[in-house]
């Protein structure tokens, strides 16, 4: 699950620091200016609230300039939605990757649910928490609402495969599965104590197979 | 489920109007204005966001003077603590209700599943949606706190009970059966057309209890 410790960190890390030189220390070592100010804004938005978060105070945060902000970003809006889309984008392409393999639909499910999980709780900050925004709705986000609907398109279509014949609507289903995989999202942000990643993932993968109904024959779970 | 549709209204029709008469039309015919200002602000909450509402714009919505509103709430912590605990209130006195009648733990957790997914899709507006503001973890809020987490409890000791023994950790299974409760919340604000509330409420309930590997019993089913 190496690859969910850069949900949030989405950028390949090449473009140097713009502007001035940092003041403060850096928090993130070897981390591009753009993503330091992704992560700073992660955990502003994330423990103050978005609307409570200026672009001043994300810049202060990073120990930049407001213009070198600027630099990277053109607003908050725009800062938001990146954040927002690192949550969604690397479990979308895993889901093309296992469309590709030769895998039952309970197989790939598991797979989908055990990743998605992990980059869920991978992230430093609980991004999650703000698709509640009702800023969301607005037009800067919409290319993350398409991919996040084509997140649950996944999920409708791999649960409809595996989902045993006395589950009614699939597409329910689906949704049921969507939203037990963002459920870690408010477990993560109400409870004190977590179990490891490692064993959410399983625990609710699994659950996600028993909730369709499905087999989960653990002789092909290849982890 | 006659009982869910005064979910955010909790308060019995009792006070008239206090301060000058309303200039408006009333928003809900043979409501409190307590209850006017409640369903006013949960719409404004949940669609505005909760740091972009003053009380100003809640008592313009009612069509009220401030000092009007005032007389009802002390502030807008106020407000939004009311509204969060009535989505709650209402599930937790019936878990308790359960928990006095002579029922299988299967069984005392579908009712239970069933009457919480019509409390969060009763209420005129979603509020569930405000789980998520940073503001909750303060002060004003520990009340509903406590109260949702007794609710978490009410699921965990049922899903422990429910539950088949391959399950892992049954407080786990609590928190992923109370999390695909909560996702009812997502689904009524991502998706354009839901299920009826009735027939989410027996899916729901139903994917519950095939989450906890518990027997679905449906000869049992009061319903």
């Amino acid at each position: 699950m190496a690859a969910c410790d850069d949900a949030v960190v989405s950028s390949p890390p090449s473009t140097p620091t713009a502007g001035r030189p940092r003041s403060g220390t850096r928090r993130l070592p070897a981390a591009t200016a753009r993503e330091e100010i992704l992560d700073a804004a992660a955990e502003l938005f994330a423990q103050r609230g978005y609307t409570a978060t200026s672009t001043r105070l994300i810049a202060e945060a990073v120990g930049i300039r407001q213009a070198s902000l600027y630099y990277h970003f053109a607003n908050k809006e725009q800062i938001l939605a990146e954040l927002l889309e690192a949550t969604v984008r690397p479990s979308l392409a895993y889901a093309g990757e296992l469309s590709r393999k030769d895998l039952t639909a309970a197989v790939a499910l598991r797979e989908l649910v055990k990743y998605d999980v992990g980059v869920l709780l991978g992230a430093r900050w609980n991004i999650g928490v703000l698709y509640a925004l009702p800023e969301i709705a607005t037009e800067p986000f919409t290319h993350f609402r398409r991919e996040r609907e084509r997140l649950r398109l996944a999920y409708r279509r791999l649960a409809a495969a595996a989902a045993s014949d006395r589950i009614g609507d699939p597409d329910v289903a689906g949704d049921l599965v969507f939203g037990l995989v963002e459920s870690v999202i408010g477990m993560r942000r109400d409870l004190p104590v977590l179990s490891s990643a490692e064993q959410l993932q399983r625990t609710v993968a699994a659950a996600a197979l028993r909730l369709l109904g499905a087999d989960d024959d653990r002789s092909d779970d290849p982890a």
